[in-house]
């Protein structure tokens, strides 16, 4: 059995961007030379995840809309985890440093997508319905993000 | 190690049908001859999905009026992937043919189950939970659909 | 290629609580000697599931409203499920036993984290983020739970 393995890093924008990943698994794919197996696609992130869907951007817009609306950001919504008179614990960020502002996210991330998805490959490549994309789905303020692509197989 | 893998092709009915794919998976690993392993089911949709959960027709009911409640359908909400003013992508639907006015489907398909379950395989046969079984989910009209038995393991 | 399980069983206490399974996870692959795969994590319920998020008490307290406003518990929502005038299937309860009358949990299971999580393990160890932890996440009220850690690799 073979296995491999390789981390991209990318920079997202703002909330609720997707980025397609499926042209980075599918290079990943062609280096790798894993013929039948799996591809493991791990998100390192809580406060972003993972998700298979159609590449159309007006869905895309659809989906930040019902996103935000769900989980309300900022002051729309009181969020324990945002409240530095409560909260104790993980705390990165204070006075000026909004980095750990962001309850909506792991809200968000308890719903949305998976951090974990294990995609089927035949043939050295992806096995992916007609509209089907792997989608890189940023919940929190655009930051430099990493995911792990790993195969398994013959 | 060995890999073996089936497609099943089965026709939906209607929206937020869920169809048992559980004898079909255990028929499957029966043939498959993998004693010790993972099987991972894949739906190929991206307005379809999978889930664990109850065999349990009351519940059944309940689930499609929280689904119906949460992403409301056609004329109830306002989807930018069916308004075919804005939308240019991906169009397969125009007037009179609606398989492309499915912006609720899509949303769905963010928030519930996921097209990729991996379920432990051990002595020949699926390892679930008293009450475990492996859906399918329709969350756009019926059609014929597809799911990717692949099952890897000794 | 190897491949190492153990069932892990514990009690939890109460609706939405999160239990931490990250470092029985790190445990177990410690004795299962397996340096790099994938271990699958698969919770055995269908009204209890796992999830992916950072161990921040203040954000389970906000998971919690989240939920109990998605999903009301009780008499809050007529769930057909619950409704043993209706029901005829998988009865385990009757008057005064109240173990099925958990409709909100089932539904919470559809649209909550997934009870199949795949993790990659690389020097005998999982493959995490900074915050990331390994969550079982209970939807029903607090009873004997099982998990199972099942690691594949070489």
């Amino acid at each position: 059995m073979k296995i491999v393995k390789e981390i991209t890093k990318f920079k997202t924008k703002s909330q609720y961007q997707i980025l397609d990943l499926t042209e980075k698994a599918e290079r990943f794919l062609e280096k790798a030379k894993i013929k039948d197996g799996i591809l493991l696609v791990w998100a390192f992130h809580t406060s972003a995840t993972l998700a298979i869907n159609e590449a159309e951007s007006c869905f895309f817009k659809d989906f930040q809309k019902f996103a935000k609306k769900f989980f309300p950001r900022g002051k729309k919504h009181y969020y324990e985890h945002n409240d530095l008179n409560v909260r104790t614990e993980n705390l990165v960020c204070g006075p000026g440093v909004k980095e750990c502002l962001n309850g909506d996210s792991h809200i968000a991330h308890m719903f949305v997508g998976s951090p974990s998805v294990t995609v089927p490959v035949e043939d050295g490549k992806l096995v992916l319905g007609q509209w089907q994309r792997i989608f890189f789905l940023e919940l929190d303020d655009g930051r430099q993000r990493e995911v792990l692509f790993k195969a398994m197989g013959v």
